[in-house]
């Protein structure tokens, strides 16, 4: 199974590619540019190890050789990213988008969101994919600073898809992040909240300098397992 | 100095209620219906012990009584329990708003949150309430259930204000609740964010069976000191 990093480049990108490659997963790195996606790749591979696999090219080279496409564009590129990719995604792909529209998009506040007509970033790219296409939204909390360091990272991850399937494969996918634990966030329509938590949380970060994340208590450790 | 909790009957008050009054703090419990009150605040004065100050009555008579409202009505009494109040409530006054707008309040699902047209309950309370009186959001995602028994709870409290110093007034009174954490939320916009994260860990209680919370992590110590 192979995982394609669209907008890998960027720093919320190359951190779970990062990850992901260090817990053994293909990586394919993809950018708007092939040049700069085989570079992050050839970066990324230094970081994570020489038997790791990470590769680079154009975001939809990156899509048609994937099982698993990651978004991790900022909020002003995803609509377009979505239609650029659109004919290399295929029936049966998941795309995990983790977008946030921050208002920082439109030259506002990165502590505010804008109103996304369908509710979410991620029930926007549910419209933009083609039918078939299962969308999972997730990794919305999990700072880019933390995931391009070493060790443990201390968040949960809220994970929010209409297949439950799709939803099972992304939070096994987010356990291979050390110090991750997954939880199913329900339907995709509740991205609308997880989203906007990462504003509150960039609040946090500016008001107290630090690199928030949030973990979920009160629940049975099976919770956390499936 | 004491504190009037509007609608102190319901869960969520008679909780916050419980947990001030063991902590030392004068509590009056406010309610449609003084009779009720005076019921409530005979059984939380038998659970919190005999030398706590708790009394019931009239909503309008325990705000003219207190120094900070706490307001724990249900959404869909949230703007008339607040007209109601008006003529009660006074400059100076600190009117904590714990409202949550669920869509359950229209007949519709606890996991769905309304559009309320000043962005959040809390920014409508601010509509509502006399010239003067300073509004705090907070204590939103303290479930109900963990409130009313012993024991410390899991979990942070997100504080939102326009005005420092009542903000942080409210912080100080969130950690007299054994467990609680208390942070600057930032602006009172911000509970937009910190209302509807309330919708989703209703989700994870239906979905996990538990009393969820939540924790920030990733911030120094003293973020949760002041």
């Amino acid at each position: 199974m192979s995982i394609a990093i669209v907008g890998g480049t960027g720093p919320e990108g190359s951190g779970l590619a990062l990850r992901w490659a260090r817990a053994g997963e293909t990586i394919i790195i993809g950018s708007r540019d092939a040049q700069r996606a085989l570079k992050t790749a050839r970066q990324l591979s230094a970081s994570a190890g020489a038997d790791k696999t990470i590769s680079g090219t154009e975001n939809r080279f990156a899509c048609s050789d994937a099982e698993i496409v990651v978004l991790t564009v900022p909020f002003a590129a995803h609509a377009e990213t979505l239609k650029h990719i659109k004919p290399s995604l295929r029936s049966g792909q998941i795309l995990v988008d983790t977008t946030v529209p921050l208002a920082a998009s439109v030259g506002g506040k990165p502590t505010r969101t804008l109103g996304v007509w369908q509710g979410s970033a991620a029930q926007q790219a549910a419209e933009l994919v083609p039918e078939g296409v299962i969308v999972v939204a997730a990794f919305h909390n999990l700072a880019a600073e933390l995931l391009q360091q070493e060790g443990a990272i201390d968040c949960d991850v809220i994970v929010c898809s209409d297949d439950k399937d799709a939803g099972k494969r992304v939070r096994e996918l987010a356990r291979k992040i050390p110090g991750v634990r997954a939880l199913d966030g329900g339907k995709l329509e509740n991205a609308r909240v997880v989203e906007q938590i990462t504003a509150v949380l960039i609040g946090l970060n500016i008001r107290y300098k630090g690199h928030s994340g949030l973990r979920i208590t009160g629940l049975p450790e099976t919770a956390y397992e499936n």
